[in-house]
């Protein structure tokens, strides 16, 4: 049982761009990349989705980048996962177009599973993106003139 | 979002038992295999396992097949489901082998994740495999000389 590698990555992203909240310079792709060791053109697409979705403000060119459009604290975990994880068919039988199952109209493992998401989302509703990162900047400051040096650090002495 | 393959035909299997239960013939792999429409040899995997865990009895030969070693309602769900996800790792910082995040050992995200996780499995541990299926023998006898008649059928008028 995973969530998708795009959930995960979207995760990611915003909770960098949450530790990072005030720092002067926006977070950039490269950054991100580098930070968790993934790939940009992966990223790319997630950064797009989430400013297409009002979660990001991009701007372009040297010394663009983005921030999270509203407060870390008004990102619901829980809308967030429902937003990437379009694939909440846990077995078989809930996709009417392949379901090979004859007893399926019968069955009641269906609502059972279904409840069962429904308390893995509740749980999720109750967080917000503040909740997963440490109060405050976090992030040392982003890599100037290049990426060689842009590993992420935690400030020290801030609470995680 | 999914479950196992291995885990939706593992509870597929158990049900087809349970709503057997009390009738002359052990349920077959063949019965199954066309009742829900799926392969014969993944089948036989999974009945060899829920025999090596003291949840089938099959017997050999002629007349053989499998049934239920204990009552559907000792059989819990949530317990069922452990047994065979065996991958909890939600997003890849909760793998240490295949971890790439450099953030990982400050973020709350695993937690979190954690225990959403544990809700889900709460709900089904309220659940056994009595309540997935309708009481009493629910389905109609298994074929006699064949299996072009193995169709499963629930018995009309019983509750669903």
């Amino acid at each position: 049982m995973r969530l998708t590698q795009w959930t995960d990555y979207t995760l990611r992203v915003l909770m960098y761009c949450a530790a990072t909240e005030g720092r002067e310079q926006p977070v950039t792709i490269t950054e991100v990349a580098e930070g968790y060791g993934i790939s940009r053109s992966h990223l790319m697409k997630i950064v797009q989705q989430l400013s297409a979705q009002g979660l990001l403000e991009t701007t372009r060119g040297r010394g663009g980048g983005m921030r999270l459009m509203r407060p870390a604290s008004d990102i619901n975990i829980g809308a967030v996962v429902r937003m990437t994880e379009t694939d909440f068919n846990l077995v078989e039988c809930f996709d009417l177009a392949t379901n090979q199952c004859r007893l399926s109209s019968h069955c009641r493992l269906k609502s059972v599973l279904g409840r069962a998401m429904q308390a893995y989302l509740a749980e999720l509703d109750g967080v917000t993106l503040a909740d997963l990162v440490p109060s405050g900047p976090a992030l040392a400051a982003a890599p100037r003139g290049g990426t060689a040096h842009g590993r992420v650090q935690w400030v020290p002495g801030l609470p995680d």
